[in-house]
């Protein structure tokens, strides 16, 4: 087996745990799965044992190079200038130099979204398309986009932000202005939306469902079987403006395909789909101009993702 | 000199005018310009007449490659899908194999608004800017995107329609639809608005100063600077929907620059970019994300572009 061909590590850190895995990168195909909490203290701990977790993987001693995915924007797959769901890290850190002088092994880093939009373009419901954009839909919305078979990251790491793009100015608040994707799509703004409702005077059973823990997707799902017309209108309202912003970046960027995932779509599948081809805000040319796929739902796509792109920048 | 740095032939047919010169890649010096009327009798007649105009050119016998810009959707380089302003051009020619094979050199054909954007992108406004989106505001709004110093154009050849990007669903009707970028910020569409306006009862400058004819940005000019209100209103939506959807690009695809041109753009200038930038819709992350740069107004944008990309692709 040459270098090129061999095992390349790939590693999810996320806010609350830390996954590898060895994985194959012609197939995708990967080890088991070590697993590790995230250290709470700082993001120097969560290198660190990011770090140890790596070297802990069986067949680490043969992996050529490191894939790393992370919630943050990453520059030149390498430092992160923000991570906003791992404690304390609010200053950029060159992720992948500290990791590869540890391993003595290259290393990429890239952002988690990212990640699980390679995997989808690799392995799963992007298979065989060159431009194809991968949107996730969960508590929050979050995107990557590929172009010509590849990933395009921008230069600061900003590129597939797509729940940031404003649907509806001066609409719902959101965390850097108004009326964003995200407010309308993902789940803490429709949550958000429901109990303003709520205490507005439209009492409804997303609410009594939630009580007072996070109103999770079988709470909407539950809702919407039970016919509450909150939480029918709040999934409409979803539809419309996803609808808005996918067929717009599939006009702007000849986007053959958009694959949808996350908790949210999830739930919902084809039905959630079907809803948002049919709306009649779907922008641009229209839902001719691309087709939307649901996510194959890859075993930690994160992983086998980082550990990809990886692969690709072998030497 | 050797053949890579040679003069390249870059040539605009555009509806009214086919517009040749020799260009120096390094530089984007242009020879002596060639002009001819685009014939009316159909795309053979125009790639014909093409042809004979590349022919005439001083330096012709130099040039080691020929580019040329047309107002199509153009797919691979070469194939043109269809021609919206070239009467007769309702299905698919292969331009760049039929222009090559009567001229013996390597063609490269591309849409003319991306041509412009590759223009402002190597010598224009967006020199030193990897990533940037040059848009164009006249009769319509077109747009041409540049990712890591590229051009992207896209399988289909939609890429930068940025036109037809929704704004308002259920807004003003467009070609495509409801709403799009182009009823609101193009020309056309502002002078749709001013009539309809004037025929519901809001008589106003624009309508009296063009009359029956096509409404000039001379037009919006001077009402503007009388004051009328509907000039002003409709001046303020362009930039109210050219904010939005600008943002949102900037914000999707990590653009750091955003290089404005065409009529309406030359006309107000600066005051109409401040004014997009003060827009409280500016989309996504805000005007933090981009600057916004006035185009160059480089003299034959689009042949130079044109020129360009055949260079690039010389072997």
């Amino acid at each position: 087996m040459s270098t090129a061909d061999g095992p390349v590590v790939g590693v999810d850190v996320g806010g609350t745990k830390i996954l590898a895995r060895t994985v194959d990168p012609r197939t995708g195909a990967a080890g088991k799965r070590v697993k590790v909490a995230t250290p709470t203290d700082g993001p120097d701990a969560v290198l660190a044992a990011t770090i140890e977790t790596i070297k802990a993987l069986d067949g680490y001693a043969d992996a050529t190079a490191v894939g790393v995915g992370l919630p943050g924007m990453v520059v030149g797959a390498n430092t992160v200038t923000s991570c906003a769901n791992i404690a304390g890290w609010d200053h950029p850190i060159a992720v992948g130099d500290e990791i590869a002088s540890a391993l003595g092994r290259p290393v990429v880093v890239a952002n988690d979204v990212n990640c699980g939009a390679v995997a989808e373009h690799r392995l799963g419901a992007g298979r065989g398309c060159a431009d194809m954009l991968a949107v996730f839909v969960g508590t929050g919305v979050g995107g990557g986009l590929i172009l010509d078979n590849a990933l395009v990251e921008g230069g600061r790491g900003l590129t597939g932000e797509i729940g940031h793009v404003t649907v509806v100015p001066d609409g719902r608040p959101c965390a850097y202005g108004r009326g964003c994707l995200e407010a309308y799509a993902g789940r803490a703004g429709m949550e958000r939306q429901a109990r303003e409702l709520a205490a507005a005077g439209r009492p409804n059973r997303l609410v009594e469902l939630a009580g007072s823990g996070a109103m999770k997707s079988r709470h909407f799902e539950r809702a919407i079987e039970e016919g509450d017309e909150v939480a029918v209108e709040l999934l409409a309202e979803a539809a419309w403006a996803l609808a808005l912003v996918i067929g717009n970046m599939a006009t702007m960027l000849d986007l053959q395909r958009v694959v949808l995932g996350g908790g949210v779509v999830d739930k919902f599948g084809q039905t959630f789909l079907d809803q948002i081809v049919a709306s009649p805000t779907f922008g641009g040319f229209g839902p001719d101009v691309c087709e939307l796929h649901l996510a194959e739902r890859l075993d930690d796509a994160g992983v086998v993702g980082a550990a990809m792109l990886a692969s690709d920048q072998r030497g």
